[in-house]
């Protein structure tokens, strides 16, 4: 058993693939902030990491990252297609962290594995600092669709993510409230495109 | 002011429409579970129903329902598209409420206002039972589309929508926790068809 799973549920992470936002540091102090999937079966806990990617390299290089609980559409938009500011980071019991995370969990991986692109984590350490409760919103749901979209969209250019986009923001502006609306906004505007 | 926002707050609903369950009763005491939107902007509170519905016909008749905020992707699916029995439901504080509810709320409402199908809400009295609280889980959260084009495909038959539930079971079935899997089995099972 390589992790506490009562623990680990309290921080919200569940068996499936747990869309967090994971913090690291490269080797010269600079923060990184960027949504990633850790997924859990059982009491065995990995991560797929995209090569060339800041996370990849920051946790290739140091064998650890932090995974924060976030449900703001805001921060997922912001960290999927764009950097945060360095005050939205903050260090907690010596890790880095997100200022706005509601849980945290620490993790510490072995890089030096077979398969590095899938490493098995350890859980270190965690803490709950507030948790956000609200009912089944699809516009709050769907701005993690449009975020998986744009990224694809972003990489590959594709009219298909582009349309997909534009159906999921008629979704959004029906069914979301302010924070989602303001977030499929920011998307767009990342994205540089305005329709 | 038709309700007192901070206490709407706490029992998870917020501006936007909210995805919730609406427990009514029929004037022969039939139990009623179906999903519905409540609809909230600023101080305002409505809820779109559809004519011909149990709902409808019990919110019309009694002028009342509570909504129930659950986040189990098993619960939508059952009250979308089937019945729930009779030992899913509870009565709590005189009101009848789901057994699993998270968080309740009880409404009240006037039948004989001007547009019947978009009545005004007033908040009564509500409580807060326990609190989901898990990282974005893609599949919990597409288990709700799935649940919408669920219930569209019976009433419009439309390949379209057959189409959809097949792309959402793919992501379920990979980002999905083993609840949203057994949610979007019941689903399949309820439309009756295998694939």
């Amino acid at each position: 058993m390589i992790c506490d799973l009562k623990e680990i549920d309290q921080l919200g992470i569940f068996d499936g693939i747990n869309e967090i936002i994971a913090t690291t540091e490269s080797e010269d102090g600079v923060f990184n902030a960027a949504p990633m999937g850790v997924i859990k079966k059982d009491d065995n806990l990995t991560v797929r990491l995209f090569a060339g990617s800041h996370t990849y390299e920051n946790v290739m290089a140091k064998g650890e990252f932090v995974a924060n609980v976030v449900h703001d559409p805001l921060i997922i938009v912001e960290t999927a297609l764009s950097d945060l500011s360095k005050d939205q980071f903050v260090r907690r019991q010596g890790v880095l962290t997100l200022k706005d995370a509601e849980t945290w969990a620490f993790f510490k991986c072995d890089p030096t594995q077979v398969d590095i692109s899938i490493p098995r984590l350890q859980f270190v350490k965690g803490e709950v600092l507030w948790k956000d409760f609200r009912s089944i919103n699809r516009g709050t749901n769907l701005v993690i669709e449009a975020a998986v979209a744009a990224t694809r969209y972003v990489a590959l250019e594709s009219d298909l993510y582009y349309d997909e986009i534009i159906r999921l923001r008629r979704i959004i502006g029906r069914c979301g409230g302010p924070r989602d609306i303001e977030a499929m906004q920011r998307l767009e505007e990342l994205l540089g495109y305005s329709v």
